[in-house]
């Protein structure tokens, strides 16, 4: 196809085509004539990654290359998998600062509480505890109740990914699902919980329905 | 307090203090002697709070100023404020492209088959439609039990949220909490997946205990 059908296919502008292709992240099409140029459907899926990894997982250009890296390395161990897919999500795009000790120790005794097994140089605690010193700041009362439901939805969440995961047994497909799910999992719950807030905010609040006769 | 003890209470480097009283998002301290700037308890809970919208959440520095006025405007009303929220985390720092109209009504299907109550355009849609479209690049198969687990998840999270909401009295903290936790769960749930995911992991994939010695 032209590269006129992937903007289409794809649905991102020409300027973000040529933006990737600059940057290393997109192979360039096959020159089929002087001046024509052919992509395949393999383009079409990589924009789409590319554009997922960037915009919706919010990666940096350089985290989002050594994704793909992994993702086109044949026979990469899926420890290695997994700690690339860890480290990627973990390098913010601006400084993060150190959390607190106490958010820390609170976020390792939530997980103890449940019975995770986890190594305490798992990002996740400081991801955690971050938005739990975040929370302190306007004096959320951080009740059990309200961690457990936080660690309940997690646990919902990564036992469904895992299932996918066994559902595969190319070691490469499986690789990339690894990689990818766990950078999209986070917007594609967001977006979810937006959606059940509307939801919950419909019960507790509901709109006088005569407001605008008023 | 001087502003060095206000750099050790709220953990961030004095460069950070004069870059959000630049940007308008922390108030002076109070002149108390021509070399002597006094700060307060209230200066460091705004610190706190600023880093955790800006680092954690992920804000830009506009969207972090228009959620601290509705954080400090008295008597906003509820559905302002939660609009405002929806907002402020709807504004990605690079701009985000439309989802496939595909992915749109397969969010729109989930939503509505756990009978939630919602508008179409709630900015969760778009969100989820977005990490819809990241995972379809992969060919991953989007089972409605993966994408029933997540919206579980989901409304586990909203229901602890709003529960927490409940707790409170006063509007204007139940203001500030909506704000900062519809913000900042996300970012909890994230590390909290992080941690789950490898406790999952162990279980699945359990490192042979003699490698070390071959």
């Amino acid at each position: 196809m032209k590269v006129s059908a992937l903007v289409a296919r794809a649905n991102v502008p020409l300027s973000a085509i040529k933006f990737y292709q600059r940057e290393g992240l997109l192979p360039d099409g096959v020159r089929t004539s002087p001046n024509q140029v052919d992509y395949g459907e393999e383009h079409v899926k990589r924009v789409r990654l590319i554009r997922a990894l960037l915009e919706t997982g919010g990666l940096s250009i350089a985290a989002t290359k050594e994704v793909l890296r992994a993702v086109d390395t044949d026979g990469v161990s899926m420890a290695d998998t997994f700690d690339l897919a860890q480290r990627a999500m973990s390098t913010p795009r601006t400084p993060a600062s150190t959390p607190s000790a106490m958010s820390r120790n609170h976020v390792i005794r939530l997980a103890q509480s449940r019975g995770w097994s986890f190594t305490l140089d798992n990002p996740g605690i400081d991801a955690a505890a971050r938005a739990l010193d975040g929370l302190r700041a306007i004096d959320l009362d951080l009740t059990d109740a309200y961690l457990g439901a936080y660690a309940a939805a997690a646990s919902t969440a990564a036992a469904a990914d895992l299932h996918a995961l066994t559902s595969l047994s190319d070691p490469d497909e499986l690789a990339e699902l690894m990689v990818v799910g766990s950078i999209l999992g986070d917007p594609l719950f967001a977006g979810l919980r937006r959606l059940a807030h509307e939801d919950a905010t419909h019960h507790l609040f509901p709109t006088p329905p005569s407001r605008g006769k008023l």
